[in-house]
């Protein structure tokens, strides 16, 4: 039995060796050095180079080393269709986006940035806001992180309305589905997060119409993924004042050109995707963990729906 | 019966006016127009003018229009001391400093302003840090307000001790008390957050040598009382590295000078005393209802422990 893994030049051998350590029955190779691609059965792979998934001919299963599976169904037109998908997920990834969540949306709930230029300004100026309990968050996407986020926040006194494909029910979360749903929870969101899978739906769902669908001065956070947002429609809409400020976790190129317009606008934090990445520890852990109940034929929670997209 | 408003001249008609209409059978007078003083019942107060508290003799009660009562207590040696005081707390005041306290240890614990600073350089540079159950946040003041705190960042997954004056019990929170408490709690705060009320054994109380016992490169948020932080200890602590950040959101004189120190220190984040600021709505229904309370001969729990001083 054999593995390849695939990471980017810089951790590959740490993880090489780590999978090797947690799986001694499976050999564990780099993907530059793969050897007779015949032999290989499993593949652990981030953003694998377009084209070349399909020529491991034998592959039993793909591991997507994070939550998100785009970086293969979307990038990769000639990834093999017939091979299953395992996606990462757990406790840790979960627990630094409801960090990352819940201080985004305190942040602009609170007006930071507007208290910060106080400072700035040496100006005293008392900022007083409405209380949780009378902002009202969208979270779009309820899956194992828009779920946990909805309920934090809900739990620190917001209201929280949340979107998914397929009706839903979040305790305490006020829960819409499909696109008639999706109306309800724009019109309402003051803060609005972008918890969704990319997908060929979801991509460039975070246009101008949707902007102009939500109360004027609203704010964005997109922890989703950088091709959710048409990023051409971003700086018009603060610009003109339909939506305050966004917080990007997240673009279509990243790092973006140094020149890129985002960077120096004031409406716009700009954080380098930073929101949950994988701890390679435990992340390892879990796709070790993954791959041994694959290979026992026993059923694994974090398989994708390869038709649906996520 | 006969009540007088002292707030500052801002707000103290709609104060009179709206305690007026709540409190038809008392007649409500402002301050500075209390007519025959004895004739005065009651005074609803914030930071009442040195040594007129007194003039009034027949007080039967004073109200704090506030939590704390150190602006009667502690700035007015001749206030009368056999007047029982009200303090005024409720949901709205809890629920406030909650979202600030939530907002700024994750601030800290994710190291936003580093983040922030990599934007401005265009600099694409991924900084992570630990998740909050390997995080140690420390609370002082286990009261009203800080049990509250300890328990939303216990709910989002942080390691949280808590401290108080007598031995107290908190759901998921670890709870020590008095001097010796103080040291286990002081050495294992990566955050320290400061929510005692300021009496004569608490100012002071955020020192050099307090900071000296925390971990190198602790973080400290002060959200009690300006005087609890000895300032001048502040800007060394921050300087030698003992310290890496501070949030302050009250300080010893409020507004500071213009060239206070502080206004420009990198590392001291300033918030204009907005914590949680009374809504005049209802922090009014709460002040009537608790003056009912007293004239009908009811208990008031609010009522302050003037020996205890807080
Ligand atoms: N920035 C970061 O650091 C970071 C880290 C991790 C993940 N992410 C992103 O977060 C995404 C979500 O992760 P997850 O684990 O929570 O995903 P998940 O468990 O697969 O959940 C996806 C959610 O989105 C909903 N959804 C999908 N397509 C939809 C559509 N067309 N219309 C409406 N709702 C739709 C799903 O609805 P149903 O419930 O009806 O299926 C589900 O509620 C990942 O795909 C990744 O892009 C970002
Ligand atoms: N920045 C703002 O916007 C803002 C707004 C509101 C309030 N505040 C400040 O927050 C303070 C706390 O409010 P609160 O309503 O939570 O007060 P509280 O209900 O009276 O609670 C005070 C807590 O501090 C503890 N404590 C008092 N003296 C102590 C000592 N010498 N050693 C150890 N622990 C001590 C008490 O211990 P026990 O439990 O043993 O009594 C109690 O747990 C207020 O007094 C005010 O200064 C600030």
């Amino acid at each position: 039995m054999a593995l390849v893994v695939r990471v980017g030049p810089a951790r590959e051998v740490w993880w090489r060796d780590t999978l090797q350590d947690l799986l001694p029955d499976v050999e564990c190779r780099l993907w530059g050095e793969a050897g007779d691609k015949d032999e290989v059965d499993y593949a652990v792979v981030w953003q694998p180079p377009i084209g070349e998934l399909k020529t491991f001919r034998n592959l039993k299963c793909i591991v997507s080393m994070g939550a998100g599976v785009d970086h293969i169904l979307l990038r990769d037109p000639d990834y093999p269709k017939h091979v299953p998908i395992i996606r990462t997920v757990g406790t840790d990834l979960r627990q630094r986006m409801r960090e990352y969540v819940v201080l985004h949306v305190l942040r602009l709930h609170r007006r930071l940035p507007d208290i910060e230029a106080g400072q700035r300004r040496h100006d005293w100026d008392q900022i007083i806001t409405p209380t949780a309990p009378d902002r009202r968050v969208g979270i779009l996407g309820l899956g194992n992180m828009g779920a946990d986020v909805a309920q934090a926040l809900a739990g620190l006194g917001f209201s929280v309305l949340g979107w998914s494909r397929r009706p839903k029910e979040v305790a305490g979360v006020e829960c819409h589905h499909g696109s008639a749903g999706l109306s309800d929870v724009l019109k309402q969101s003051e803060i609005l997060v972008c918890l969704l899978p990319l997908t060929a739906e979801t991509q460039g769902i975070l246009n101008k119409d949707l902007f102009a669908r939500m109360p004027k001065g609203a704010n964005l956070i997109n922890v989703g993924r950088g091709q959710h947002l048409v990023e051409e429609d971003l700086i018009p809409a603060l610009d003109s004042g339909q939506l305050s400020r966004a917080t990007l976790d997240v673009l279509c190129q990243e790092p973006p050109e140094t020149d890129h317009p985002f960077w120096d606008h004031p409406g716009i934090l700009l954080t380098p995707h930073v929101a949950s990445l994988i701890d390679p520890a435990a992340g390892a852990k879990i796709i070790a963990g993954n791959l041994k109940r694959f290979i026992a034929g026993e059923p694994v929670p974090d398989m994708v729906d390869v038709a649906q997209g996520y």
